[in-house]
């Protein structure tokens, strides 16, 4: 299913002993699969010339194969091989920056001591002030122990630096929120919980991430009930709100009521529960819960906390089985699990119009291309496809409303604000099948979830 | 000893009936005491006139008295006073900045999912490259208990961020170093070490900061031996260093050899044990260390660990008593107590041409201007005053090289080459009295103190 992308961008750099050579290296790069992006002219002499080509390519093999290709064309050798996005990453995407001007010992004497010593001062006679007078009032921990990075895995803290550090940009960039990466060498809850508790005092909110499960919902829990800031764990909660707003907008296209219908939830980790638990609040008329043991029902014991309560909360019909005996006339499938657990026969028995969210990436429970022959309206985790269930169309816009009201907690009202403001940034006009949630780069995303939230906010 | 200046600048808004009033508002603040640095007309009515004047003042109870005197001028009413200070910090004065571009889906692709997954991946196979493909090459911890902040004491984490803040602000001003707040809130020294420990992967080095003597003794000794980034407690050794390179300078102007002269040191806190050291390791002839209880003598037991070392490796001639005891016949004086502590007839004392470091913020050991009646070189912390010592002089630059190199250790080596370097700054045209250590505004200063550390780290 992998098609050149720009997520793995590379740029040889070739000798050629003829100018005339770039036409056929365009051209084997071209038929060997890759998208050609750039070609720009580094050294140019009487005996040859020196381009740096660069092009999209599907994985790190393809990449190899297009420098083979090139070096057995004649006249052609590849000097080096380099990978854009390493090469973006150099030396970290995050950087601080001052706030103020420190040109003269005047501005030295305010931003730092004697002066800072009065708004110190200031603080300690009123501990409220520190929203006020610090960074805490738009600051964000984006806190890791690195367990469950991506589709990596346990790849620890360092190793997971790098997607906080991208986090923080996106938050940076949709939403103004200065985060800061916090990437914890424990995997111990105790632990975790006691350090986040301990580095509170300089963050206006905690934004819990790719941390494995179960171990995140009981680190959230504590952390909530310890702070007075908001913890939010955002492959949970983020991935909910989406969804949520999705499924509002892809009702809509199908023309069916949330209280109406049926959704199979496949997948109940981190997100699975999160999305359980908005879906519910939302009014959705059943859930039917799957994980690997199969269908949840009401007489399992033995289950966790969160299982539990999602065991008690769905499958008013008390279905037994696995995938297939809940999708059976179901109007909506929910994968958060991982690729093929969804066929093509088991789409087949669901209700007309069926919609699928086939959320595991890079790959989905089932090719989107297959499922697009049967249902209504298909989403996925993927950029390359339409209707990306995105986390960045959220966080940012929830943390901006957050820390504009100074907000202590974040509640379940809040994100069911936030998931109905985003489906409505969606119009009338616009709304198809092909377009349920609007593009992370629409400007009007982060001022609706914001401002929802902040509404929200205010009148608890 | 107080003085007006800006960093307690104030400005008023003024309403005044006549235009022409605005002379006796700036005649009146200036009888008062105050320095007005800024008139500025906010509005012009025919009936009247309202003005912004901004002016330096003492302190809080100042700033009342110069609101009281404009207020009881006929025609003139003042509607508010602010703090220029306060207004500054607003909203905290550090903030986060990409250092990528994030213009459209591809740079997101590379940026974050799914090609950050590959920056994720090579560190996973290779720890050593987060110093390449993350923050962690050019970030600081600036680490805080809050127990020791400023002169204020012991209050707490969230009172002192301003400064911290401001601490990472110098960072980035003058060395180019991300640096970022770490204030704790927490006080245990086992805590500490451990969240210090657990936040390390993020960071390239970890500045410890207003932490309480003798608590910061053990949290940084434990973290150099557990961490692989280096521990520098500014505090000690920031001071120290530049003590070493102010007093290098000092014996310069009284023409006097470092192996021939004998320091007395009062005050064995953090800075205190500190100075000590690095004294020793420069070939200090004798050093004589005095705290409350009076001079260290090597037959006292019961010290802590760096306190016995100072005993075990100073007083040659076992001299006994106090400051008094200390002074006479010494040929430099190193004050890093506080107020009173050296009186006029303990400098009439020492030694010819004696050397005056006193230290104490914001009131030195010994008033300035008496010192200079009988010393030959006075140095103080005050930035109103000539030679001051302050610790932004070394801590950029220092940490600067530690980064440049990667070093995995901080050792008295780099300080010692640190605090030459700093000295050398001033040259041999340039220096006097009045001038043993180079302005913090001074561009030579980073680059000579990063160089010194880098060339010892390279030898190493």
């Amino acid at each position: 299913m992998s098609a050149p992308s720009a997520s793995f961008s590379v740029t040889m750099r070739i000798e050629l002993d003829d100018p005339r050579g770039v036409g056929s290296v365009t051209t084997a790069v071209g038929d060997a699969g890759a998208i050609v992006t750039a070609l720009d002219v580094v050294e140019s002499r009487t005996d040859g010339i020196v381009v740096d080509l660069t092009c999209n390519a599907v994985d790190e093999g393809h990449a190899e194969r297009l420098r083979a290709c090139v070096d057995v064309l004649a006249g052609a050798h590849v000097r080096a091989v380099s990978d854009r996005t390493l090469l973006l990453h150099l030396g970290g995407t995050l950087a601080v920056a001052p706030r103020v001007p420190l040109r003269t010992r005047d501005d030295l004497s305010m931003v730092y001591t004697p002066g800072v010593a009065r708004v110190s001062r200031a603080i300690a006679a009123d501990p409220a002030a520190a929203r006020n007078l610090t960074m805490k009032r738009n600051t964000v921990a984006v806190v890791t122990d690195g367990s469950a990075v991506l589709g990596l895995g346990n790849i620890g803290p360092a190793a997971a630096l790098p997607v906080m550090e991208g986090k923080a940009v996106l938050f940076k960039r949709f939403a103004d929120v200065d985060a800061w990466p916090v990437c914890l060498a424990t995997q111990d809850v105790d632990e975790i919980v006691r350090i986040v508790e301990c580095l509170a005092p300089v963050y206006g909110g905690i934004n819990l991430e790719d941390i494995a499960a179960p171990r995140c919902f009981e680190i959230e829990r504590r952390l909530r009930a310890c702070l007075d800031i908001p913890v939010f764990h955002d492959d949970q909660h983020g991935t909910a709100v989406v969804v949520l707003a999705a499924l509002t907008n892809a009702l809509r296209v199908v023309a069916k009521k949330p209280a109406d219908v049926r959704v199979a939830i496949v997948g109940i980790g981190a997100a699975g529960v999160a999305i359980t638990r908005i879906l519910h609040a939302a009014g959705v008329g059943d859930i039917v819960a799957v994980d690997r043991a199969g269908i949840l029902t009401r007489d399992m014991t033995g289950l966790d906390e969160d299982r539990a309560w999602v065991a008690a909360n769905t499958n008013a019909e008390g279905r037994r089985g696995g995938v297939a005996a809940a999708l059976r006339g179901a109007d909506v499938f929910i994968g958060v699990a991982g690729p093929g657990v969804l066929g093509e026969a088991e789409l087949l028995t669901m209700a007309r119009d069926p919609i699928v969210f086939a959320l595991a990436n890079p790959d989905p429970e089932i090719d989107p291309a297959v499922a697009r022959r049967h249902a209504a309206v298909v989403a996925t985790g993927r950029s390359d496809e339409p209707n990306q269930i995105n986390n960045v169309l959220v966080f940012p816009g929830l943390f901006r409303g957050l820390l504009n009201v100074g907000a202590r907690k974040i509640t379940a009202e809040m994100e069911l604000a936030a998931g109905r403001a985003l489906a409505a940034v969606v119009g009338e006009s616009e709304l198809s099948p092909a377009y349920i949630v609007p593009t992370v780069f629409n400007p009007a995303v982060v001022p609706a979830v914001a401002g929802a939230v902040e509404k929200v906010a205010q009148n608890s």
